[in-house]
C-alpha cells in the first residue's frame, strides 16, 4: 500500500448531484466539496415534453441521471421532494421519477440520496424560504463565483439543492 | 443463418411479469404465454416492512424485479396501477416503488410495461370489476390449473395483472 501525503491536506472531496425531477423539465446540479467549500461543477436541463410515452421518459430520466453520476463521480445525492398540494396524478408520476433518480444513483455508487423541500433550499441558501427564484439566483452566482444566464433558470433549483446538502 | 421448423408451430412465447408495487409489500407473478395460452411459472412476495429506510426499500424492490425478470427472461411488464384516492405521500410512494420496477424492466430488456387499474384486472378475469380476491383467485386457480395457499394471497393480484395483460 502506498502512502502519500497531499500537498493541500485535503482529503475530503465529495461530489453532490442535485437532483429536481419535474415531469416536463429535469434539472440537474454538481458541486464540488473541496475541503468544506462548494465549487461549482455543471448544471443542465433535460427537456421531457417531447415524449408522450410514461415509460420513454422514465428511461431519458435514468440514462440522464446515470451520465450525470458516472460523468463527474457522484459520491451524494440530494433530491428535490415535491409539494403534496399537487394532484395525485402529478404526484405518482414525480414519485416515479424520484425512482428512476435514485435508482441511477445507487447503479453508480451513490449510497446517500436525501430528500429536501423546495422551502428548506431556499432557507439554506437565502435565509429566507419563501424567497424568489432571483434571489435564489443571485445567491447562488455570489456563493459560487459563476453567471447565470435565463437558460439555466430551470436547473437552479437543482444547484439549490445541491448547495443545501 | 439456421432456418428450423419447430415441432409444435409455435414461434411466439412470451414471458409476462405481472408487478404489483406496495410500499408494505410487492407482489410479482409470473406467466409464460405459449401459443396464445397462459401458463403459470412463479409468483411471489417481497415483504418491504422490515426496511425504514425509504432508499433501501427502492434498492430491495429493483434488485427483486431484476432477478424475477432475469431468471424467467421476461419479455413484458404489467403493473398494478395505484387508486388515486390515497393521500399524496403514500401515492409518491407508491410511484416511487413503480419507477424502481420500471427501470428495472428497461435493464432487463423489456421494452414494453403496461399499467392495469386493479378493477381492470378483476373485469379480465372474472367478468366484474368489483370482485373479490376471493372470486379472483378461484378464477386464477381454474385458468391456470394451479392450487394457491393462504400465502400467496398477497401475489394473486400480481398474477391477475400478468394474466389481464
Amino acid at each position: 500500500m502506498i502512502k502519500f501525503v497531499s500537498i493541500s491536506k485535503i482529503m475530503d472531496k465529495r461530489t453532490i448531484i442535485g437532483i429536481d425531477p419535474g415531469t416536463r423539465l429535469l434539472g440537474f446540479g454538481v458541486i464540488d466539496v473541496i475541503g468544506g467549500k462548494p465549487v461549482f461543477v455543471d448544471m443542465g436541463v433535460l427537456d421531457l415534453r417531447k415524449d408522450t410515452d410514461a415509460y420513454a421518459k422514465l428511461r431519458q430520466i435514468y440514462e440522464t441521471v446515470s451520465q450525470v453520476c458516472k460523468t463527474y463521480h457522484g459520491t451524494e445525492m440530494a433530491l428535490e421532494s415535491p409539494f403534496y398540494g399537487k394532484n395525485a396524478q402529478v404526484v405518482l408520476k414525480l414519485g416515479r421519477a424520484q425512482g428512476a433518480a435514485m435508482i441511477a444513483a445507487l447503479e453508480n455508487g451513490i449510497d446517500t440520496v436525501r430528500e429536501y423541500a423546495p422551502r428548506e433550499a431556499k432557507q439554506a441558501i437565502t435565509g429566507n424560504g419563501a424567497a424568489s427564484k432571483e434571489q435564489v439566483c443571485t445567491m447562488l452566482q455570489k456563493t459560487l463565483d459563476i453567471s447565470l444566464e435565463a437558460e439555466h433558470l430551470d436547473a437552479t433549483d437543482a444547484l439549490a439543492i445541491a448547495m443545501c446538502h
